[in-house]
């Protein structure tokens, strides 16, 4: 029933929204692709990122939520490379035209890419299983990306807000952790619903921070690969993770630290910093009122280790919670 | 099996494919996201297509002829802007990594991206039903772009190619037409599986059309969006249009102007262009040995009407042909 599947159309282009005069708009929805225009003397960043139902959100989340993730994670990783959000495009498949559904989706999507000044300037959707990419254009200025290569021996490692609330979430969320409702269950659960992108902090970022990545799937998944970008190892101390109340509350020191570790879907930010400019990258999170904390340092060699109270520490495998479920990222 | 999926990576990084030394890629495959470098006095093109089992191509469609598809969806889309392609992000959704799939999908996806300097800078591939989405990005010098928008009265329509192929290709292939095995079988599933997009023409036709749009809907599906568009009405004689020797002896004269009609899916170009400036668009598709047939005009007023033999003609409904399914674009 093409008809049906007519009516999503209304849900993506809004008064101010969805194309209409957006910056650097020359052409949005509606033509055979958009025409867009870029800064001066930027260099276009494009990131793509498909969130799939089962796989990185389970059955019951809000369609408000799945619109605000799937615009969420591609916005985190524009923050990765210091960049500046400007445009996206949205393939969405799904089993059915349902107005709830697809009001509270169109709805987290907007919403948020109205926070970052983003336009929808494309997509198609398409009948089949519910599987949702965005692909998310932005700009920098030449040749001052942050990149997961720039760290070298020496430099601090450090990370954003606090690690391991997504996990604790999404065990909340599909019954897997009991604990007594209350503000602490409620901002865990927010923290996995609504993952915050650290895009003001990613631009700051760049000129004093030496590499950055964005924390999508875990500490033991992503800082082996900012390792070794860098050709160098690593070093963490695990009791140096920034943990909220919130996850201290609610799960025992070994579980939060495991989550903080391992459970991904965190959307801070990794960072390689000079000693020496430790200091600025500090006063950039303190004016955001964004923590900060050093974790570690990249030293010379190659791997990654991990120190519990500076004895070795056996950090669980990525991908130990089993819900995530396959998913790569195309590497070199 | 994080593991299994990691496999994945190799089929889409090749030596000189993949990212590595593409043209205008400053960082391709590897960061969060991918740094690209625009040609001077350049608008930005940006186009996202899926494609779904079942949907846009039967059971049993070989690997490298939907990976081929994939790409070519979208290369046709900026062939309607008279863009050149230059980059592409590919978000792969797939229920299991096997390798004698994996490898026929990226060489369908890679053969073509090379054939048109189109380099893979980015994507993901996620555990799931299959869905393939590629954003296609390309760029047009500031102004020059063809939109579906700028037709007038009194312009010619007109179309590249033969119309109806894949239609007829499709309903072999699915066994809903039986004809006996020979060369013009072969041509006519050949167009349904590797549907070729009119790049350089398109780019060619920059200056010269007045609008253009790709047929992957079939004109009644697409030719009212280019009409409404421009603001005008259109008239097509129906027997004007294009049908390959292999469609007409194939299918009966009413299925074959039908399939040429709505079956959809050929990826020619409509284009408007003025009286007075058909010769050169002749000569431009001669030079590309490339038939462009004038089927009918642009009026004052809205809507469109078909004639045969100048009589009034029912054109089938778009869609007609079940397989499709429901599919739009995201229109204002």
């Amino acid at each position: 029933m093409p008809g049906e599947f007519e009516l999503i159309d209304r849900y993506f282009a809004r008064p101010r929204r969805g194309g209409a005069g957006g910056r650097g708009v020359v052409l949005g929805i509606g033509d055979d692709a958009a025409l867009l225009e870029l800064p001066p003397a930027c260099d276009l960043v494009a990131a793509v990122d498909t969130i799939v139902a089962g796989r990185h959100f389970p059955p019951g989340t809000s369609p408000h939520a799945i619109g605000h993730r799937a615009l969420a994670v591609n916005l985190s990783d524009l923050a990765a490379m210091g960049a500046t959000p400007a445009w996206a495009t949205l393939a969405l498949t799904l089993p059915a035209a349902e107005d709830a559904w697809l009001s509270g989706f169109a709805a987290g999507l907007l919403d948020l890419a109205d926070a970052h000044g983003v336009t929808l300037v494309g997509g198609d959707t398409t009948g089949g299983p519910l599987t949702i990419s965005v692909q998310l254009l932005g700009h920098v200025p030449h040749g001052t990306a942050l990149r997961r290569s720039g760290g070298r021996p020496g430099d601090l490692l450090a990370v954003t807000g606090t690690l391991g609330d997504s996990g604790a979430g999404l065990a909340l969320a599909t019954g897997r952790l009991q604990a007594p409702a209350g503000e602490h269950t409620t901002e865990l659960l927010h923290r996995f619903e609504y993952p915050a992108a650290r895009v003001a902090f990613g631009r700051g970022a760049r000129g004093i921070a030496s590499a950055a990545m964005d924390l999508s799937d875990g500490l033991t998944g992503d800082l082996p690969k900012l390792a070794a970008a860098s050709g160098a190892a690593a070093h963490v101390e695990v009791a140096r993770l920034p943990l909220s109340a919130a996850l201290r509350d609610v799960a025992s020191a070994q579980q939060a630290r495991d989550w903080a570790l391992a459970a991904g879907d965190d959307y801070e930010l990794l960072l390689a910093v000079a000693p020496a400019r430790w200091d600025e990258l500090a006063a950039l999170a303190a004016a955001s009122a964004l923590r900060l904390t050093a974790i570690g340092e990249l030293r010379a060699g190659s791997g990654v280790a991990w120190t519990l109270h500076g004895a070795p520490y056996a950090a669980p495998a990525e991908g130990f919670d089993h819900f995530r479920g396959p998913s790569t990222q195309i590497t070199v």
